[in-house]
């Protein structure tokens, strides 16, 4: 049953997200020993202008 | 103050999440005599490329 | 596939919740045209002292 | 590491989200003595026809 | 309507939480011009040993 | 910046906590290249009394 939601800067592939959602259901197969079918997980992408860090939305970043 | 958070696919009508908020609402208001009024319902859409069962996205999904 | 998450405030019976549990599916089988199997429904307790309205601490509310 | 998560009804400009995330970070360094660079924000856009209070979707009521 | 979810180190007094909710929803009406009384604020408490950064519980830290 | 947010059974030990924090970090590192120290992993146990699967509580299922 365990249910993974993963909060991510959007922009990443389909083939990302397909890589990471096996390896992490691995990762809790592994760990737990429960059945790869009985994980769930769900991507939420979010927008640079939606995330801050230090009250500093990461849009708002001067890159190095 | 219950407040119901939702993830379900994307592609849901309009019609359909109306009556879905209706009947949880009033399902909360049976089960736990609570006011109507103080029952919030979120519907968060899930795409099928950012849903994984088995670590498997729903997107990738050959049917029946 | 519907998740629900339902926060509500500590102190409802087991009752209460396997009532609202089923009430809930219920309604999403019935909205949504899913299989009740594929319904989750996740309660979060939260105790009066860590949910504020309007700026206050419902722990800090006086009665009527 | 306080994480805080706001979900608002879609439609705020860039910034309103500045400013409000500027203004919960030194909210939180200030109650809890936490360093700014150890609090993230993240906002997360509801549509009026996501969110329902009282079993009726907010886009569904009608003004004043 | 805003809700906010802060996910916090257990630990902090009443008063903290008290105070943080109050200055968080003072920070939300006046960034976004809402009523207070639509602002919700949760708290979750998360032990050390629910919480990873960099793979590392932060249960299992070092103290400088 | 990837948060990973956990919902599982309550009774894991330390150890297989500690064991899916690490392993989830690195297949996020994998997956996405981003720096294993901007990967949260947050656990969130659920007692079997507050999670449904079909409308029935886990703790009221029947061992096979």
């Amino acid at each position: 049953m365990p249910t993974l939601r993963v909060e991510l800067f959007e922009g990443r592939t389909l083939e990302q997200k397909r890589s990471l959602a096996k390896a992490l259901t691995e990762a809790t197969v592994q760990s737990l020993g429960v059945a790869a079918s009985s994980v769930d997980v769900i991507f939420q992408d979010v927008a640079r202008s939606d995330w801050a860090t230090g009250g500093e939305l990461w849009s708002d970043r001067k890159p190095g």
